[in-house]
């Protein structure tokens, strides 16, 4: 049996000497992108439209649109909330599009659109997502976004958990270094992931402004069975396949 | 106490992202340049000229200079050898200068040049690497040269083997989540380092071609005592203190 390769880039800076093209994406942003995106569908948004840029949020905002935005931990004055996965309540988002500002976040799903497919991957729905990989047949491509082009911690740690899952399946095999060095994060913090991820700068970023209180919720897995998918733009929770 | 930070970079390619400049940069390849160079030099070479080009090498064999020099497992023709370290033997190289063609190391060691100062690390040389490292008072990066700008899992390793030898001096510390990441790896690894390193895509790529023969060799700490510095184009064991 011909099985599906398993590859990480363990920071956008990487992706472009990655095996790219017919291949199934999953951008892995934890803290706080990824699990943001994945409990807004959760809560029955419809759309979600990730931008890099603060203006291009403002600008949004002047056209009526739900806007999620922080920088530096401050919520922008323009924006509705900041972009903690708290803040997606169903009372805000049920049925609606919502603008989500996320640096690293947005450029790394930005460059993965040119794979066949590109999912968002959150310990929030580790197996679901699992699941929809399976049934997709393709070679994966575990894309973290790290922090400005940095490796980051929680992310492989991340990608460590879903190539675990994966390669439960008969159907999956690795020959990448940097998903083996992910199976070992994982496997060295998965008895106990909310300590292993204390050691993560960004835990220590989020904590000096308060905002370090989702952390626990970031790292529960399977609260939730969306596959948020990215086409033209925009996230879905569910989307007709590409031709 | 004011103490030193160590950073990691695990591929060429994040080295820009980096805080390079005034701090110590260790460069490491440890299958198999990293190896070959400490080789030589405790067999007496008097200095390695490192090139990333087959011309640059040809080059140099034309004016007469000792060259170790190999494509894809295979001795190039004009060269007088090829990369293992066994081929450094002391018959070969003591009191000369040797041209050592080699990708991703030359490549990297050049980028590094930036830094203050440029180390070869290797297995060979961990402990009295640290010890000079210690010595400098200023940070570390520990920059892999990785395989074609991906991470590898054996350049990782060895520097969570070097940052744990740094951090049992207390004039260091560590914010960095490469760092956290290779430290994992080598507490994942450090009772058989041999065994773990089985897994590693450069192993299978060696092994292909019948030149695994010196990964144990190369995973042997502290059977060596030199420093290869890089200054100028070149690599030495003992150069005077840059001004």
């Amino acid at each position: 049996m011909s099985r599906f390769n398993i590859e990480a880039c363990l920071s956008p800076a990487l992706f472009q000497y990655a095996e790219t093209g017919d291949v199934i994406a999953v951008v892995i942003d934890t803290l706080r992108a990824s699990s943001a995106i994945c409990a807004a569908f959760d809560n029955g948004a419809k759309k979600l439209i990730p931008v890099a840029e603060i203006e291009e949020a403002r600008e949004y905002k002047k056209n009526g649109y739900l806007v999620a935005a922080e920088r530096d931990g401050y919520v922008l004055d323009f924006a509705d909330f900041g972009n903690s996965p708290f803040n997606f309540t169903r009372e805000r988002v049920e049925n609606n599009t919502i603008v989500y500002s996320t640096t690293n976040g947005t450029r790394t799903i930005e460059m993965a659109s040119k794979c066949h497919k590109v999912a968002i991957g959150s310990f929030l729905n580790l197996s679901a997502l699992a699941e929809w990989i399976l049934k997709q047949g393709k070679d994966v491509l575990l894309l973290c976004a790290g922090w400005k082009n940095r490796v980051n911690l929680e992310d492989s740690f991340y990608a460590g958990a879903l190539a675990a899952k994966l390669l439960e399946y008969s159907e999956f095999e690795t020959n990448c270094d940097s998903v083996k060095i992910c199976l070992d994060l994982w496997n060295s913090g998965k008895d106990d992931p909310l300590e292993y991820i204390q050691k993560a700068a960004q835990r220590l970023r989020l904590g000096e402004k308060g905002l370090d209180d989702c952390i626990p919720y970031c790292h529960t897995p399977d609260s939730s069975k969306v596959v948020p998918l990215y086409q033209d733009g925009a996230l879905y929770n569910d989307i007709p396949d590409k031709s």
